[in-house]
């Protein structure tokens, strides 16, 4: 089975939260599939390229998965260098695992190259330590988003201890509010709410379970956006960043 | 508070697994503490700067935290450019929390670059989706590493229907093994291991929680290692890469 698609991790927003693999590969490609979460500065390192824009944001539809697959598979077998390029890591929400599984399945292997996810960003852009010795001994990254509504097991990831990192919250946060404190989350418990992460216009606002989706209203918090929930939010040092964030 | 401290994150190992916001603070560096889990490679970045390495390998002694801390704060107060460049991600267990709340304290600012994280690595060179839809709805960093030998709450960590991901569990893999059966995960659950990931010596193999112990004998897992936990594991790809790994 040949290689001839690499599923890549553009980063959370900002051009320069990329790595020296994924420019390299993007310098080399021929097609780029791109989604519309990417920051379009970063095609500035493929010029060469055949630039297809598939952006797929959550709850619009855009463009379908099955014509990407069917697209990334054309130019596969066509023998070009084809570079998948999403948001973020391509294994952590990007549902890079369902691309490279079709593609395998039709007889092309597909290389993975990591990228920054938005809740490391948030975090590291705020000064907030997912980690940390005698607060969090781990951190759990997850979503509010699931096609058929389910949701996770809020006791169980409220008793886990670790910090938790909900993406695409903003539009279910008060049904997250409810389930964390039913969960048995304390309404003290810090949050911190993260807009557009590493991006010019990025912003966060630091609340508390028991107050997060008023705060969130108040503060107009919009996608994307992700909630960081347990002691180390209180971290979030949203007040030293006055050049990057007017709100905060 | 003046910020001349960068805490960066180096990334897995692989060289190219850097940001390029990470090489282009290096090159403009005057100083740079590094910890001894980063690939020498990454200091080709920064030939202009002092170089001091400041390694701390879990378990052994080597520079004292405080006395690393002192340093940072030496060049920072007579106003040097100082990097701290740590493997992986600075907020992941990389006590990054800690040095940049003690910085603060003493009146310097930090600025955090994020990197790749080991567990995100692994997962993406050896074709494994840590979320995916209908199997893991999040993923869940850990350690099984800790001073005080403390447990994390690992039926919490079970029911929250997360992947798992272990840092540093090599030396306590069959305790591991215990409690996540005791934890009610069932012993057929897919594990991978694997060994310094995005390096060229990187190699995997997939386990189950069962036989996860005798398993990692028979293959010498050797630190640094992660463990990969969870349905997805199966999607390891080990067989897939014989020109990284000869031993898969």
């Amino acid at each position: 089975m040949n290689t001839h698609v690499w599923l890549i991790g553009a980063g959370p927003g900002d051009p320069e939260l990329i790595t020296l693999k994924a420019v390299r590969l993007l310098s080399q490609a021929d097609v780029v599939l791109v989604d519309d979460l990417v920051n379009p500065a970063i095609l500035d390192h493929c010029p060469q390229a055949r630039i297809i824009r598939v952006g797929k944001r959550g709850g619009c539809r855009s463009t379908p998965q099955a014509f990407i697959q069917r697209l990334l598979l054309r130019y596969a077998k066509q023998g070009r260098r084809v570079v998948r390029l999403k948001g973020g890591d391509p294994g952590i929400f990007g549902r890079g695992g369902e691309e490279a599984a079709w593609l395998a399945r039709h007889g092309v292997g597909c290389e993975i190259v990591c990228g920054i996810t938005a809740g490391l960003a948030a975090a590291s852009e705020f000064g907030i330590p997912l980690t940390l010795r005698g607060a969090a001994r781990g951190v759990t990254l997850l979503t509010a988003h699931t096609e058929d509504g389910s949701q996770p097991n809020w006791p169980a990831l409220v008793q886990s201890g670790t910090t938790l990192v909900l993406y695409m919250g903003v539009a279910t946060i008060e049904q997250t509010r409810q389930r964390l404190l039913d969960g048995g989350l304390p309404a003290e418990t810090p949050v911190a709410m993260v807009e557009a992460a590493s991006l010019p216009t990025q912003r966060a606002r630091v609340s508390n379970v028991g107050h997060m989706d008023q705060d969130a209203r108040d503060f107009a918090l919009r996608s994307p956006a992700v909630l960081i929930i347990g002691e180390v939010a209180a971290w979030c040092r949203a007040e030293d960043l006055p050049a990057r964030s007017a709100a905060c």
